[in-house]
């Protein structure tokens, strides 16, 4: 604890790695690419999870769940969703370990319960679940089907860090049905618009809804619209997406229906995914220096109250004073930590409570006992005010939604201050190299272009922009024409 | 949903298996043994979750996230935990698939992609929990941790019964260390004690509280405490279990602490879950010909309301009626839901909801209209009663307190009637064969009258209540003495 963190100007790759640990969100495992997710950072996520399942099913969708494993035959099935992920997919090939017979105490694999068919461990769940939506669908009434999944997913990754990209992580995939192209289309972007809401009202995470060009859509869309955030070294990161898959999964897992009008039609079909991943987001959009910094709506603890004092008797005078206002706190739903430990002194909980990013901070000591004051301070600006033990509860409410702003703003403002303009590759390879951020620039709408430029600046489309005005211009590698401007940037 | 049921009395193991089916709670996958949880059984789960977790919560427990994978090299460590699921777990070999060049769009395993050391798909976490507990404890100071999961397990079932026993099934695990032995004993009973007031407050389900025998014990435990409900057809059903693991897993994976005095010792161990079995327990405790009975605490829906009525204009004027009762409903925080579906009649909807268990309907029609009335049917009894519609939110209110508390009693009643205290070996074969439930008996103590016993009767040790007097007694199979008596069952 008292070993500082790395700065993020010294070293922003390290600043993060030092702040996951530290702060105790995650560790890495003895599985390759595995993550621990401890008590604190698991708290956030099941904050995260409840608002989004909430707005899951304000929205209209029900929770299922289907099968970790996909029989070898099932993911073959889709051929570009297979191919997309066939490189990186742990395979289970045997049911069963026997005694190794070579070395005492040991297990080895047992060489006859090998499987007849090998199971992939889901990377995704489109093929295990177009197979079940078969025997689901029949009728245009059993449409539109709206299903979400909370689930653990594997994809062998190579080089992995902490929630930005681990071999399982946790995530959720809704998967739906629709009688309709349009249907289909509609639904996609509806669920984008909610992962923008929770990204930006939730996280305070300002993000660009977009769509990602064909060479960067999910193996198997024929669309995917992306959600994309910009964290503090200015790199973007994909947030969520969601994809329209046309009907290729009804194809490939013959799902047909009967329509209104008594014709035998395929299914449209969408998916849709945000995974632990945020978290990292949320990190990096908003810590600091002194640690992590969290948005009061995520905040596991949203304020801690420190007592100062010398003693037991002056400790339970304080206690007396603070047990209404915590009581108070929490009818209105605050979650308030009180944290009375006599091995620790103030100064020390101080730092630990910034570190783990405590949005409110509440301090009570000797002098305040006697003026019926207490000293609030606020993590994101570390402003620090005296205030009357009477107005606690609605400064503090007053606060709460103050930070939660101010971090958004203050994302919306770095965003504005790292998102160039440029109309030459020039300045498109100085924005990129020296200043980071998105660059808004013209292109020409090819694969080979778009692999041209990641080639020589390591940038990639992070997206079409749903707002992308239509204007003339030319690509700032071709000079060909262009009709609108799309976002590049570096990318996690 | 037209044909019926089995009747119980028919075929009490196809009635199960039709009613998870037609109920719409599961189904099988494609997957050898894995099910598929529908949105209608997830409901259930969720239900489930939502109060277990806060229950897991109240008695200071976080949750946390572990690897879905455990090398094979730790999966060994604790030898006993070993040997128990080697012979039933998936093992990964492989982390790639290759397009198979003898078979056009097949894909096969990589060859070249083996791994160094092959990973289990968890059956249970002691392994890869207790290798993490190890960095997270060094100090007393540390201790007791107290950590649940919610996650996804497997073990290569041979025979799979939807919700029972499944390849991959959902479930919590607790996993906790303490710093002397009667801390954890006392946290694993604990734990035994929350699994049955949830049973029982929420379940209604009546159960057991008690100890399992040395050879029904989990692998690598001292003790497995266990709740054990009665199913309707006298089998009974191993709901929950908790286990004291003593230092077991602290050896295997060299989990030390610095006591208080400043001397290095082993941490104490319990570890503690339950599964989607509970569903299955659930629906075998209650339901009947017609179909689910749900305790009206796990209801997805509680109340469903269905309008009769000929022509738009006569559904409006019941809508009229209905709409601020439901909204008085919902405010009571009790789930409605309002069926006015105009492609169902209201008698295929009664079946339909009688079908998915849910505890009461309602049913207004044009006479009800004219009187002010509307009838309330209750899922448990079929009991009908004609309401005024001032009364109908404090009658609606009480009724599903009432049938929570009937099903409860009913369901206790059963057991009181399916529990038989035996002194003879014959009396004993006789009440396992005849009438089936709890049998209350004497034991020798020793595993091989244990074992015995089942190879003649097929039935087992359940547990030696908490609650079973100290009484001298002879065994039922080997006259040899006895302290207490135990219940033996043929159990699921």
């Amino acid at each position: 604890m008292s070993k500082k963190l790395t700065s993020r100007t010294e070293d922003y790759s390290r600043w993060y790695n030092e702040l996951v640990i530290k702060a105790d969100l995650a560790e890495t495992s003895a599985v390759r690419g595995c993550m621990v997710i401890k008590p604190y950072g698991y708290a956030i996520w099941e904050k995260m999870q409840h608002q989004l399942d909430h707005m899951f099913k304000e929205t209209g969708h029900q929770n299922a769940y289907f099968p970790l494993f996909v029989p070898k035959s099932l993911f073959e099935a889709e051929e570009k969703n297979a191919e997309g992920f066939a490189k990186e997919c742990a395979v289970v090939t045997h049911y069963r370990l026997q005694n190794d017979p070579e070395k005492e105490g040991k297990l080895r694999v047992d060489p006859e319960a090998k499987l007849e068919e090998e199971l992939v461990v889901r990377p995704t769940s489109e093929a295990i679940i177009w197979n079940t939506f078969k025997g689901w669908i029949q009728s245009y009434r059993d449409l539109p089907l709206l299903i979400n999944q909370w689930a653990n997913v594997v994809r062998w990754e190579m080089r992995t860090r902490l929630f930005l990209r681990t071999a399982e992580f946790l995530w959720q995939e809704g998967h739906t049905a629709h009688a309709t192209e349009k249907e289909a289309i509609d639904e996609a972007k509806q669920m984008q618009e909610v992962y923008a809401t929770f990204a930006e009202q939730y996280m305070a995470m300002p993000v660009v809804r977009g769509a990602k060009t064909e060479s960067e859509r999910f193996a198997g869309a024929l669309e995917t619209y992306t959600i994309e955030a910009l964290m503090q070294d200015g790199k973007a990161l994909q947030a969520g997406t969601s994809h329209f898959l046309g009907q290729n999964f009804a194809n490939a897992f013959d799902v047909k229906f009967t329509s209104r009008e008594g014709k035998l039609e395929y299914v449209w079909a969408t998916s849709w995914g945000v995974s632990t991943r945020l978290i990292g987001g949320l990190i990096m959009t908003h810590s600091d220096d002194n640690g992590l910094v969290l948005p009061p709506k995520l905040a596991p603890i949203q304020v801690v109250i420190v007592p100062i004092y010398k003693g037991e008797e002056q400790l339970q005078q304080i206690s007396e004073k603070l047990d209404p206002i915590i009581d108070a706190l929490k009818a209105k739903g605050i979650s308030v930590k009180f944290d009375n430990r006599d091995t620790l002194r103030p100064g020390a909980k101080f730092a630990e409570y910034e570190l783990k990013g405590v949005p409110v901070r509440i301090a009570m000591g000797k002098r305040d006992l006697e003026n019926g004051t207490l000293e609030i301070a606020r993590r994101d600006t570390f402003e620090k005010q005296s205030v009357n033990q009477s107005e606690v509860v609605v400064k503090v409410s007053d606060l709460l939604h103050e930070i939660q702003e101010n971090l958004y703003q203050r994302a919306v403002d770095f965003r504005a201050a790292h998102t160039t303009i440029v109309d030459s590759f020039e300045d498109f390879k100085g924005a990129i190299k020296n200043k980071g951020g998105f660059v808004a620039a013209h292109w020409d709408g090819t694969a080979e272009t778009e692999d041209k430029i990641k080639e020589l600046t390591k940038a990639t489309i992070r997206c079409i922009p749903n707002d992308s005005k239509e204007e003339e211009g030319l690509c700032v590698l071709t000079g060909k024409p262009s009709k609108r401007r799309v976002l590049f940037a570096k990318a996690y």
